[in-house]
């Protein structure tokens, strides 16, 4: 190439996602752009002209592993939904004229549905207006739930986090001894996506017996039926563990969360937030069981629990956003990154480009058939299926005591 | 020795509490013991005749390793407090007729406050009786709260999750942007012991700011005060984080979460059961402010984060319990062990025996001059003390990816 580079970040934060930032700062310099901008706050801040050359923030080598490891998005993070191109031709003149002044051939943009929604609708832009600027998806969300590829970058990281807490919470519930028993209920995100939840299963070894059930949202959730497994286990065992994804919803489409109030706040995407499914879930047991429960949520630390990462997650996350340069590079555009999957063991993948308008705002959801008849537990398949994505260790760079982590760039934290 | 060794674990787990059953184990094969039988949940176990022979789960070397490794009391715990010596002596002949029956020599109780109140009732029994076993209190606790000791094995491991995962979260409230500001309020376990909520602060250093504000319990919690800083720091921040201890409460004596909601437990010693600190004040500073909140607890996982064991803690529980055996055999009983610092660096620590008597149902909290004159942030002095209890990692022993513990007795969880 010839011009420059801009990436972006968008969406949810995951582990993995400044090793892809990582692997496109070092593709594009290595293939010959001139500068590497990072927008801040994704396409809401170049909007504002908000953005840093990388290579003030990235000097040397240690400075990309430092990259790798640092959770949540280097650049900042947005959710800011482009309008469609007939809504508002002002914002994408807005943004080309910014292109143009930064001299930009390449736009990479890391983020899960919504932001492939964005390249989709700027490389349709640039191919309606004859601008040639290049724009390329790098795949990115902890929820697993994109379409056309085997799995995203970010997953593989939160599933190791996933894994390992839910196995440690699980040797802790049968400490202490409480006469009518311990239920425990673990909430894990996913709106509409199991993957994470699923990944509790990895807890399980000859050394742990894993969760006791597992509730995706694929399934719908019957409280009575709940109630009744949960009885049966407490029968047999002193403590019962209980993964839940927070978007398990009841027959009538009601989320088990709303059971419990009626709060809901929905974001810029129209998604309602969810949260509490886990408690409401603890307090009924407790009422209807008469047992001692408790209420766990792994909450944001689930995305931002880079000490955990996966190696094979943050070296494919690397490789997602080289190989996204070098497709733009080579002259596409309007295209996502995916991942495929060669073998399950020894595991091997690879990278390739797919259309966005395929993928953009569909939802990969895990199939029925890993998802055992009673629609309590996650099959073998499920499980051959993660069990690659959570190997090998990425060691933290300690520094007293503590994981280092890249300077934040000061434009994100200061007013 | 001659005879037998018996040990326990009472309160609640920690990271470390394996690592000194570990050290109880080896010292006690290494000076003789015949047998070292293991309470399955502690005292209360003991009294139904629950135990099992330690050798029959610890095999090799790799076992030891393991258990070091493995979270959450191994043995189960209890919270069964004994009754005083004149109020029921059945359970005293009780508890030493199964010990005679055994053969104990020395009796070693792994556990916090209410662990040495057993160990110190026990000692004065046999004193009493002229009984011969010896028994010997080896300190335990996350929560740091014990008397005479200049730290508890626990704390350590614990302090390291909670500067790790607070610096990943800090790292996480910059990601997104919010017209109107993210406040974070991390919930931290100590309910008069500020300790851990402290501990936070390991977060900061050149690559992160750390928390903005610190309330230990402490110091008494003024919402209105709390309010205006928070207000403060957004005018200048994108993202405020605010950690809270669970204990934290107002002038009035009432704790901050017993301010949202009228229920409340109360556990077998007379403790209120808390929670719901950071979720009241997350709503609370929402609706005043009309910022975006989160609140997030760290729950379980700051005492069962085992993955993240800081390793100076874990030779220095090692080094308790074979302390505690030591003791015994050289005839000492009613003490507990206590670790003393010599330096803080380089660090240099060791380990003595202390009275049980002076330390029993006595907590040490964080002196008032290591938290600052605002009683909002904790000084050098606290992180001069607590810095060196985190140092040093013990990589986990990964199978399939997540890491690998000992086998859980099958006692503990079957019914």
């Amino acid at each position: 190439m010839t011009r420059n580079v801009i990436v972006g970040q968008s969406g949810g934060p995951t582990a993995a996602i400044n090793s892809s930032l990582a692997g496109v700062y070092r593709t594009a310099i290595d293939r010959g752009a001139k500068k590497v901008y990072g927008m801040l706050h994704g396409i809401q801040g170049l909007l504002n002209e908000k953005y840093l050359d990388l290579s003030d923030h990235i000097k040397t080598e240690l400075d990309v592993e430092l990259l790798k490891r640092t959770p949540a998005a280097y650049l900042g993070s947005c959710r800011y939904k482009l309008p469609g191109i007939h809504e508002d031709k002002a914002v994408y003149e807005k943004i080309f004229s910014i292109l143009d002044k930064l001299d930009i051939e390449i736009f990479i943009y890391i983020g899960g549905n919504d932001s492939m929604d964005t390249i989709k609708k700027l490389s349709d832009y640039a191919v309606l207006t004859g601008h040639t600027t290049r724009f390329i998806g790098c795949p990115k969300t902890i929820d697993n739930d994109l379409a056309l590829t085997d799995h995203t970058p970010g997953f593989g990281s939160a599933a190791k986090y996933i894994g390992t807490s839910m196995k440690e919470i699980i040797r802790d519930g049968f400490c202490l001894e409480y006469p009518a028993g311990l239920v425990t209920i673990v909430e894990v995100m996913g709106r509409n996506a199991g993957w994470l939840t699923g990944a509790t299963i990895l807890s399980k070894g000859e050394d742990c017996e894993g969760p006791d059930l597992i509730y995706l949202p694929e399934v719908t959730f019957d409280l009575d039926n709940f109630k009744e497994r949960v009885a049966k286990f407490l029968k047999e065992k002193t403590s019962v563990v209980v993964a839940v994804s927070e978007g398990i919803h009841t027959e009538d489409g009601k989320y088990v969360c709303e059971l419990g109030n009626d709060i809901n706040f929905v974001d810029a995407f129209g998604h309602k937030q969810l949260s509490g499914t886990a408690s409401y879930l603890a307090t009924y047991i407790a009422a209807e069981l008469g047992c001692k429960t408790r209420a766990i949520e792994f909450s944001t630390l689930q995305r931002a629990g880079s000490h955990l990462a996966s190696r094979v997650d943050l070296l494919e996350a690397f490789q997602a956003g080289g190989a996204a340069v070098k497709a733009a590079d080579e002259g596409e555009t309007g295209q996502m990154v995916v991942l495929q999957r060669f073998s399950d063991e020894p595991y091997q993948s690879g990278t390739a480009v797919r259309d966005v308008h395929k993928i953009a705002n569909d939802e990969k959801c895990v199939p029925r058939n890993w998802i055992t008849e009673d629609g309590a537990y996650v099959t073998e398949e499920f499980i051959t299926y993660v069990k690659p994505l959570v190997q090998g260790d990425v060691t933290p760079i300690m520094v007293d005591g503590i994981p280092r982590h890249l300077f934040t760039p000061e434009e994100l934290y200061k007013k």
